[in-house]
């Protein structure tokens, strides 16, 4: 089949909360990507970690097999080093194969008990 | 009338959990998408899902008439298997005629009770 | 100023819900459509509304006035009809001049008291 | 590294609201954009806003320094004149390079408890 998609994705509001409630890890706040490879070969993602006020932070490597969907929790990403929490963070995603790509949040801390989706934003120039 | 839209659609976040609560089936926990046909001929919607651990499984089939939307609720989706609970799948949508497709969740169990919505992603590369 | 943004828009997932609580008409469940017009000419807005099960309804024609936002509540359009409540539906939009066009939806009846957004899809082939 | 994005940018759903609740300032009502600068050198951002009833105000500027995401909050906008509250606005967003924006809202007021996200839309014709 057809790789679908596309290979440059970025999204820019990433923020993981510190507060979290509700069972774990299902009701636990995240940030984290889905990520479609329809294609026949595996998908290696490489993502570059974006802060306010140090430089970026990566590359963290995840692969996608073939024909397969991957949730990606961003609070599991500890390979150059954790997310760091309650900061404003953008992810620059660079794959190997086109593939399609969707973010979205759980925040179950404080006042608040929302799921916010969005698409990542094909980042063609 | 001109046909709008794409003709390929791809969503990567899909879940359909398994608690739900509220009126059947209005407050049902699904995901869904929208399609809207604009054209002067009946659209053939062909639809392939990917999990996380397992082959690709379709192609579930559906009809969206000519200058008409249909809902599709995949919790409907029975043939030629009915998704599976609580688990992450993405959608590969494919049609004969190009179309807008918008793609949606309600989650009414557990602590959450939202709405949430987004596009799906023109899957052109 | 420049027309920045496209002249075909198309949403599909419209749905004005039948109950609605809280402050009126603040917080009345509603789905509604902002467009800028950051052009030096008023923008003529034709919308033509898509249902399941007959014909499409329409012209609904709006006036944007040059370098202006206004936000247009379906609930508010009566001219040829009035959307039908309940009842999944879909917008085809069509403008004199490009235009920035966001969807949102309020509902506030039963159990949902959300916010729901996104763009409305530019719908060009 | 490469400047992924564009330089065009626009959102037309904005609305401050005037009730907020919560511990400030994190659960202050906002809208907000997200900047992601991930070129070499610094991007100016400049903001135009327009309203339903009045000329547009601006030009808004604010620097985004290299490789780093920058978050702004519409309500800490004040030269030329903060944005008003309780009213519809537009923004449109220029760049001196290419970025990446996400727009979101947080709406803490009345029975609103909700952080609606998307993407801003490219904004080119």
């Amino acid at each position: 089949m057809k790789a679908y998609g596309k290979i440059d994705w970025a999204f820019s509001a990433g923020r993981i909360p510190f507060h979290s409630n509700g069972e774990e890890p299902e009701m636990n706040s995240h940030d984290k990507i889905s990520v479609l490879n329809t294609s026949e070969e595996d998908a290696i993602v490489e993502m570059l970690i974006f802060y306010e006020d140090q430089s970026p932070v990566g590359t963290y490597e995840i692969r996608v097999e073939a024909k397969r969907v991957r949730k990606i929790r961003f609070n599991d990403l500890i390979d150059p080093e954790a997310i760091q929490l309650d900061r404003n963070y953008s992810c620059l995603i660079q794959t190997s194969v086109p593939v399609v790509i969707q973010f979205s949040r759980m925040n179950t801390g404080q006042n608040q008990n929302a799921e916010m989706g969005g698409m990542a934003f094909p980042a063609d120039t």
